[in-house]
């Protein structure tokens, strides 16, 4: 598997004439090797020329994880009295024309030390290739998305258990967290967001003092990091009896998910997805309440490509993973978001979020 | 106060003949007017011109909270279809010589979008007048410490309650996790690491299934984070009755912790505090365990200057925080480590960390 991703990116470098690619994100080193580290302010960096072998420059602390994790043959390490860009340099092919960099990644301080020892003729961007390879999932990236989607739904189970009346959204949030550890997550894959009452209509509140009441809503937008991959999913409750309107406003987001989904199959584009959810609020009455985009891509990192927006042309392909997550935020009277995770297959759609969609009543005094 | 931190700036670029910094760090942004947001992907920057008032500029989302929270008159906004880098250039003087960046937080590619409408002369890192106000921390700074400080104290006072032999690392962290939330942290400020047993000697060990068993020991090297600072602090717990050696190994490191800490005062230099530790330590025959620096400065990140080393001559100087960690890691034995946060005073050291350092048994089958 590193191997094939490896080849894809020497394809790359071929053609675009570049002479050698340095990998410096770690979760790309990841991607590429399958050694996951975090070297903080120490240097790591997959060095891949064009033509020879590739070798990964680690910190001499990290090379018997980095020899067991990874498939590359040649490790290099550097110690903190060492100048790792002196390593980089024996690593690079000599007279290099074009050095490849994750240009998003790589800062000016950094850029200015390498370039100072190891010059090239240009430096371009090497983030095309491994966006592209990102975009399409492979079985195992599919399997490590459930593992993470599971554990994040297990913990949502434990945490409703917990919901009454005069509980806080920050002590949701502390149970919530608190069972993604114990259930074996790495920890929020971003800050967790439970939003109760008025509070849910607002698409990026922060979790405070506000307690659930009877009558209202109550919102979870929650994922976790897992072994480099994420999850990300939304549920929306009821408290008690909630009013017609809000149940009028829950199934209205229900039918446009599910319409969405419905839809979500390979060469269809994603502005199709996007206006299908739409049309079905704007039908509803309820379009000015719908303010961002359909969802967005969900692998190593919890927004990735593709974006599923109204003026996305892109085809879904295969392999692809996204999240689909329509909302209504009516201003002072609460908001529904219902988002799943789906996996394009070769003739259709994969949810691979399960958590139950249809209006549920909890924490009824 | 924020203003006095602008006029540092004002005085460096007058004196270095910059014309004018644009920071971008939000941490930064937040040191300098008081307004703490974490933008993602989109652009933010303060802009400090050498002549002229400074403007801050942020995604048109961030308007009202920005204008409210900094003493920066000028608020300029930006929404997701303009190009951002056209609102800089305009707050920017025009005939740029010398642009100051923060070269440690720019990426090269943020760099070629910004120089491609932004055209300087040169481009010059400004970080070392952030570096240098940020070592000194006034009251209010060390109030925010002081509070992080509580945070994590009391979070492990609560977890410690939960120990016995039985329960593992992971659902020590996620018990430690969820009360510094429900005290009201943001979160950790790093990787919690609990860890039992022989794995106490890892000085970098992750938190796993390993479980507390009586007759060892038992580490917590935790921190918080809350209102943009951080706390840092290891104790490490007896499991009921330990060995005659591991009951020398803590005395050692609780002398040696105690004996740097006796020498915190302006004018002394970071070394002799490391060596001071170090020295007894190996006068009871454990040097070679002891295989890291004794400490690091804290504030707005868990770890920032100074760096507390035996080869670093720097002097002491009020209002310097920084952690004292010694630490005796035996191989397969056990480890023990005692942190502290310490402030330098006018005439010594007020130490901001309060929980208890005398050995203490806990968790008693």
């Amino acid at each position: 598997m590193y191997q094939e991703r490896i080849q894809r990116i020497l394809a790359y470098l071929q053609k675009q004439g570049i002479d050698a690619a340095l990998i410096t994100l770690p979760k790309h080193v990841y991607y590429l090797t399958g050694f996951l580290t975090e070297p903080h302010e120490r240097f790591m960096g997959l060095v891949i020329p064009a033509a020879g072998e590739p070798s990964l420059i680690v910190p001499a602390l990290d090379r018997e994880a980095a020899a067991e994790a990874s498939g590359i043959k040649q490790i290099l390490t550097h110690t903190d009295t060492d100048n790792p860009y002196e390593v980089l340099k024996q690593a690079l092919p000599s007279g290099l024309n074009k050095l490849g960099l994750e240009k998003s990644h790589m800062t000016l301080d950094r850029f200015e030390t390498m370039s100072a020892l190891v010059s090239a003729g240009s430096y371009v961007d090497i983030e095309e290739p491994l966006r592209e390879m990102r975009l399409i999932k492979t079985a195992d990236e599919v399997a490590r998305i459930k593992h993470a989607v599971k554990l994040v739904e297990d913990a949502l189970d434990e945490t409703v258990k917990k919901v009454k009346p005069g509980v806080t959204e920050t002590e949701l949030v502390a149970e919530l967290e608190y069972q993604m550890k114990r259930l074996g997550a790495e920890g929020p894959s971003f800050a967790s967001m439970v939003l109760a009452g008025e509070k849910s209509a607002l698409p990026h509140g922060n979790p405070g003092d506000r307690d659930v009441r009877e009558g209202e809503l109550l919102l979870f937008d929650i994922g976790v990091s897992a072994d480099g991959y994420v999850s990300d999913i939304t549920r929306t409750f009821a408290v008690g009896d909630i009013s017609d309107q809000l149940r009028d406003i829950y199934a209205t987001v229900l039918a446009a998910n599910e319409a969405a989904i419905a839809e979500v199959r390979p060469g269809v584009t994603f502005a199709h997805l996007d206006q299908t959810a739409r049309g079905v609020i704007e039908a509803k009455g309820y379009g000015e309440y719908f303010m961002h985009r359909l969802g967005h891509g969900l692998g190593m990192d919890v927004h990735e490509y593709p974006s599923v927006h109204g003026q996305n042309q892109e085809e879904l392909r295969p392999g692809m993973v996204f999240t689909i997550e329509p909302g209504v935020y009516v201003p002072g009277v609460g908001g529904v978001r219902i988002e799943d995770d789906v996996l394009v297959t070769e003739d259709g759609c994969e949810v691979l979020t399960r958590y139950p969609k249809e209006l549920t009543v909890i924490g009824k005094g």
